[in-house]
């Protein structure tokens, strides 16, 4: 682990702490200072990230973008803030019917890519083809009754992460698709990539806690520090920790983090979560699997370490407005595999239970439910992922010229079955 | 005038349409296609800005920032989006009474300065020193009856222009203190180098068009692509224009733009407005100065051109809302410049009477009011500005290891005289 300071592009304030978890190593927030520092290198014995460094995390990263019903000028704002070198797969989830906003999307996403001479990778989550090539590629959990993959945000990005896997790059980072500020999804690429060299670790994690989160309230603008369900994602995951650790902790936070970017050597290994618990799984993924606590045959990766970088953004983030329903959801998926969690101990299982109680969101005696839990994308066959979703999905499109996705550089061999963990 | 297209940090739109009014040439809106382009060269045949062209404008600009009033978070935020090489001026109308404003400022510039090692130079626009050194610069129309520099926001632009004429440095750039995306920030000043170095003139202007301006209505927020002013303004710029050419034109889309930037070569020839007349009568003046239609004695100014190039940014402008009172008030500042204006042809005059009234800001028969138009900077002795800047205005502070206002390169010898236009 490098330094945090100075990088000729981005400024960011160093982080001092870390917590640990086994493996893991979480970095306390820490803030963006500067938006474009310029050339100046700033005072030896910091670290320094040269606009070089930057663009080589960037050539090799993939950015997944997962999209429901999007405007098409929301849609081009958020391309246009990519960074240029950065390859952009779109999966799509958007409706069909009665018109086909797929269509749309395709040519918003055609005509980016042509006027900004970079390639792109698109398919709908929802297109029989690549439900037969996740079939065949070993993931039936993926699959719903219709014979389609499920519609949720997870499934999203485990397909987004399966098609990175097969492009050979390296890193990937998620952008949701519903932002208003293109400044801001290019401060959160540039972002993953400052993170992602000064991690300097094949098994890295960046995590994007946005500034200010735009409300209205009362018929005003209110620029709100924290979201609603980050708030208790958080304050679960640190109890989760200080459990352990026997001292209390607000290291986390950025459980619910949406932008966040990590290491394909890290993503392959780790299972995802559906719909929206997707997010804060991760954290509890990464203590399940690298937390020292359960044995699960990641030999090279305990021998190294895990950094979680944490870190703030400048820009509000400034997206539509989803309503409650939607968070109360949120908060509730993220607890449930909080508690399911065989790392979670019983007084942070109990403080889940009266706090969803006391929310009316479980009644008294009631277990919380689970939310599904899908292998590591690491354990498909991608090589047969590959060859169905280019003979049978119609929607899988690689804009450029040029294949995207080619013949797989070998496997690790480490890359272990994936196991199921059942709560105690 | 190099032809707009590629350039390495940023993508534009190619422009291939102009509107000439003698020396200035105003270049269609184009539009930023991507905010960084990465390394890649594009099409050869299209003009290509390297990263290091970028930078090298962005050593010599100064970027003004007029402030009233804003909250810390939010001038912090600016502060971050500007790029680390130019370099800040805030001039600021903040109170200072019952809490004094414009310490809070100082400290938060003070700060940001440390921790990002770059220099900036403020001053308060009510300060009495400042007014004793623009009156032994040459310059009384500037001070009120209290003796003070006035209030408004051309008066803070001008002196901005003043103390950036300080610096030796070429280029000025604006940008206003309440925009709440600092993503937006970077964008625009980005996109003052960029467009900058593509006019290749030593009388250069580029103006911002925002993408688009969220509003609050019915409860929702809405993205408006006009200003409520802007539309009035640009309408009637284009109609001036239209009166000499014949024909109708659409060609001037940032009548309002609070976000510009300009060669001093060009801005210390140029008289400026007060009050948010500011804006709109820089083109006024460009026109008057530039037109050929009047004489105006400069004949190195007449032998070159004035590009002025209009460029709409990808980032939505997210500002605090001033009100109606505010719009209509810009509004009819724009119409009482251009109605004033000796270019200005008597059926552009009577449309803007027309307007006038059916808008009850004038009564039929009236006259609009006229707006302060101050002399050039350029006339200022800008050595004696400094002098009594240094010993008497006890908010003028230089942050940083060294001063940043040094005697000055001699003044070019073609720089006239101010002249005073009045109406036909």
């Amino acid at each position: 682990m490098r330094p945090l300071g100075y990088c000729r592009r981005m400024r960011l304030e160093q982080s001092h702490r870390t917590e640990r978890f086994g493996a893991v190593r979480i970095h306390e927030l820490q803030r963006v200072i500067q938006l474009d520092s310029g050339d100046a290198t700033g005072t030896t014995g910091e670290g320094i990230v040269s606009q070089a460094a930057m663009r080589a995390i960037e050539r090799q990263m993939v950015i997944v973008i997962p999209c429901m019903n999007e405007t098409r000028r929301v849609i081009e704002g958020v391309l246009s803030g990519i960074p240029h070198d950065c390859l952009i797969v779109l999966v799509s989830n958007s409706a069909r019917q009665p018109v086909d906003r797929y269509e749309m999307e395709a040519q918003t996403l055609e005509q980016y890519c042509r006027a900004t001479e970079r390639p792109a990778i698109m398919v709908h989550q929802r297109d029989p083809g690549l439900a037969a090539a996740v079939k065949a590629a070993g993931m039936p959990e993926l699959i719903d009754d219709d014979g389609l993959v499920r519609a949720g945000k997870g499934e999203a990005m485990l397909i987004g992460m399966a098609v990175a896997a097969l492009t050979g790059r390296k890193y990937l980072g998620y952008i949701d698709a519903d932002n208003y500020v293109p400044g801001a999804v290019h401060e959160y690429v540039k972002v993953y990539a400052a993170g992602l060299h000064l991690a300097a670790n094949p098994y890295a994690m960046v995590r994007i806690s946005w500034h200010s989160k735009p409300k209205l309230r009362d018929g005003r603008l209110f620029f709100s520090r924290r979201g609603r369900s980050s708030e208790i994602t958080n304050e679960f995951l640190n109890r989760l920790v200080a459990e352990y650790s026997g001292f209390g902790t607000e290291v986390i936070a950025t459980g619910n983090a949406g932008e966040h970017a990590l290491s394909l050597d890290l993503g392959l290994r780790m299972r995802l979560a559906g719909g929206f618990a997707v997010e804060p799984f991760e954290f509890v993924e990464l203590f399940e699997q690298f937390g020292g606590l359960l044995d699960t045959a990641h030999p090279e990766v305990m021998a190294s370490s895990v950094p979680v970088l944490q870190i703030e953004t400048r820009n509000p983030h400034f997206h539509d407005n989803k309503g409650e329903d939607h968070v109360q959801g949120m908060r509730m998926q993220a607890l449930n595999v909080l508690y399911h969690s065989p790392v979670a101990l019983p007084p942070v299982r109990q403080a889940i239970l009266d706090f969803m109680v006391a929310q009316q969101a479980l009644a008294p005696g009631e277990e919380p439910p689970r939310e599904r839990i899908y292998p590591p994308v690491g354990s498909l066959d991608l090589d047969l992922l590959r060859d169905v979703l280019e003979s049978e999905a119609g929607t899988f499109r690689q804009l450029g010229t040029r294949s995207l996705v080619t013949p797989l550089r070998p496997r690790p061999a480490a890359l272990p079955e994936p196991e199921v963990f059942t709560s105690a």
